[in-house]
């Protein structure tokens, strides 16, 4: 239960144990092209280039940036949590000119904020996380996208903690490049990053191609006479390269990772099949019975509520307990109960404890079980909880979620049923 | 039974379909470190600096040039095929001075030809691959290792397609660097890359070590000063960040691919109680009576089979053929008989077929069939064949090793018990 990586789905697990093939067995490929379609509907886009790059979200952030950034380039990150301050190491590491706007953790930034930043900067990338765990917020991004369109700038978003879980949409919102991973909402392992292009990126990266030695034809060594210079830094994550073997041209680059792919496959599916409407309201009616039950249990929250991830709530450590006792009640958990939450990073460190709600664990027994666990915990470590509290204060939050479901279902006003 | 990725072992297969735990659950780290010691072990070393990078095996070499070298270092590639190419085109990204040498494709290196090229060169690195799938070579390594020591290079070498099916000796030949992937005598999956690091590798990339904004302490911003223009060009490759995610500091970097970790394990698991000598002797074995096979069906076969993988063999397609004769018989055996063989690159493109006998497909059962089939799918196409030329001569392979292997036990001199 804690921010993920979180419990995998087994019906993913099963579907990792499937056989292989070859790579460019016909099987191979049409589930390659599958899978492209299911991370369209999964980015609510309708850009050609979604697909997977092999490694963890991190790699699929680095590979977007690699193959978006040459060297000089000016680069914009706001940066409101840990995973900001990852997008600026990644982005100067990619040779950028790197700018950052910050508000204090626990808070997002407003679209005029970032409107002014980008008039300043003019960046030629807005690098920007959707939900960041390590404080829990949502960085709103609907009003963003138009800013891009109108400064002519390209619009990122890491979008690995908060897709499946939280509002998202990539074409609406007028962005241009996106990543993910599984481990979080999407109930799958860490390992496979769905990353989707709009054309304007895909221009952007194919303006930088090269066919590696060994594969070229004659034509490819004129299009590399073009690029020379602006080589992609990377060969792993030469998006250009990525393109190609996940394309019809079928161009040999690495060896897909063929298990990973079907646990994406699956994941993907999975979260089709209910809706991802559906996979959000389920993320937002567990998390609120979640932030419900540990304050009915007396404890406090981090962050503007306002703005918190469905998927995970920061819980603010009894200031009595100390780090020490912060850590008693986490191995407690997990000793006693075998239920893992998270600790906390930076600013945060030993202040809170995170627990997540997501993919998997988005479910009520898995609520209930957490909350009457933490229960037995505080207690055991010296804090007056009231018996009961966070469970009961969950339960009500699920009442009263069903009960506003059903009034809408019935036409009803709110209330009504009540 | 092409040259990779192969069918995955049930065991591995079963190992990925497990539950996950917490990245710093005891129960994930103890798996980390006995995945360390595993691969110690498979890779004939010493070298505490002994784990996985989360990606294909092309992940693997990336990281381990990209955290050995700065911009303008020298590095030297021997290229004996394709996969040679591909250490220049990584290394030219690094920003290295790249230096090869080459030989014609079906060749491998002298040592003697090597040393001359590193004393006229002088490179930081000397980057060479053990067995190159493109012409199914095996460069000898157990004297380069004597060259680079003498000229203080460092020596890394792409075990990718040998390992576990070839000797290699990571100390006894003095390797600095080596990196493989699990999808070929290992019996795994694509997706996960061990690698190992020499002491005087680990003291080159901690030279270069720098921890991420957001998770810095007061002792890292020192130490970043001193590194300061010497960063790693990645984050996802930084292996010295990888290392503190390993090492006993569990310093947070990606989020560890856990599912590919247990295959990782699965593989080596089985690997070492085979035992590693056994592993190669199977190859052999299995190796010896495909090459058999494909002759008694009056095929040639391309290169210096005396320094021929044991894994893999190039199998001359029949010149009447031609490219679209030699691609009916790779469908031929596909759709009819569900087996999949390999094509080519660069020079031998539609020249060869590359058949494997590695990891789960170094059996005979796999070898016997795959020879039944392609005699079929040769006649289909015109093509004369000797009936049951093929089967018939790996039998008679297999059966000189046993009688040979008999002979060795009972201590009887070579050809007695024939």
């Amino acid at each position: 239960m804690g921010p993920g990586p979180i419990s995998v789905d087994p019906r993913v697990l099963r579907a990792m144990a499937a056989p292989l093939v070859g790579q460019f067995d016909p099987f191979m490929t049409a589930t390659m092209n599958e899978v492209m379609a299911l991370y369209r509907d999964v980015f609510a886009t309708g850009n050609e280039q979604t697909f997977l790059v092999d490694g963890t979200a991190r790699a699929g952030i680095e590979a977007a940036l690699v193959s978006l950034i040459e060297p000089g380039d000016r680069v914009l990150v706001p940066v409101f949590g840990r995973f900001g301050h990852l997008l600026t190491e990644i982005a100067g590491r990619c040779g950028a000119e790197v700018h950052t706007i910050e508000v204090p953790w626990g808070e997002v930034f407003t679209a005029d904020r970032v409107a002014d930043a980008v008039r300043r900067v003019r960046p030629k990338v807005l690098a920007l996380v959707q939900g960041d765990t390590s404080t829990t917020m949502c960085q709103p991004l609907a009003e963003i996208g138009a800013i891009c369109a109108e400064h002519d700038v390209l619009f990122y978003c890491d979008a690995t903690a908060s897709l499946g879980g939280n509002e998202f949409r990539t074409d609406a919102w007028g962005l241009d490049v996106v990543t993910a991973g599984l481990q979080k909402c999407l109930g799958g392992p860490s390992g496979s990053a769905p990353v989707t292009l709009s054309p304007r990126a895909v221009a952007v990266v194919e303006g930088r191609r090269h066919v590696e030695a060994g594969l070229r034809e004659p034509d490819d060594e004129a299009a590399d006479e073009e690029t020379a210079g602006r080589v992609i830094a990377s060969n792993y994550f030469d998006l250009a390269m990525v393109m190609d073997y996940w394309g019809p041209r079928r161009l040999n680059h690495h060896t897909e990772a063929t298990s990973m792919l079907y646990a994406a496959r699956e994941c993907a599916r999975l979260l089709l099949a209910e809706g991802m409407d559906a996979a959000v309201a389920r993320h937002a009616r567990h998390g609120a019975a979640m932030l419900a039950g540990v304050r009915g249990l007396g404890l406090g929250v981090f962050g503007d509520t306002a703005h918190k991830m469905n998927n995970v709530v920061a819980v603010e450590i009894p200031e009595k307990l100390g780090p020490a006792g912060g850590d008693a009640v986490r191995a407690s958990l997990l000793e006693d109960f075998g239920i893992e939450i998270g600790t906390s990073f930076g600013p945060l460190h030993s202040k809170v404890w995170r627990i997540g709600t997501m993919g998997y664990n988005a479910r009520k027994d898995a609520v209930l079980t957490t909350l009457a666990a933490l229960e037995h915990a505080l207690r055991a470590v010296g804090v007056a909880v009231p018996a009961g509290g966070g469970v009961t204060a969950a339960q009500e939050s699920y009442r009263d979620a069903d009960r506003a479901a059903d009034g809408l279902a019935h036409g009803a006003p709110d209330g009504v049923l009540a």
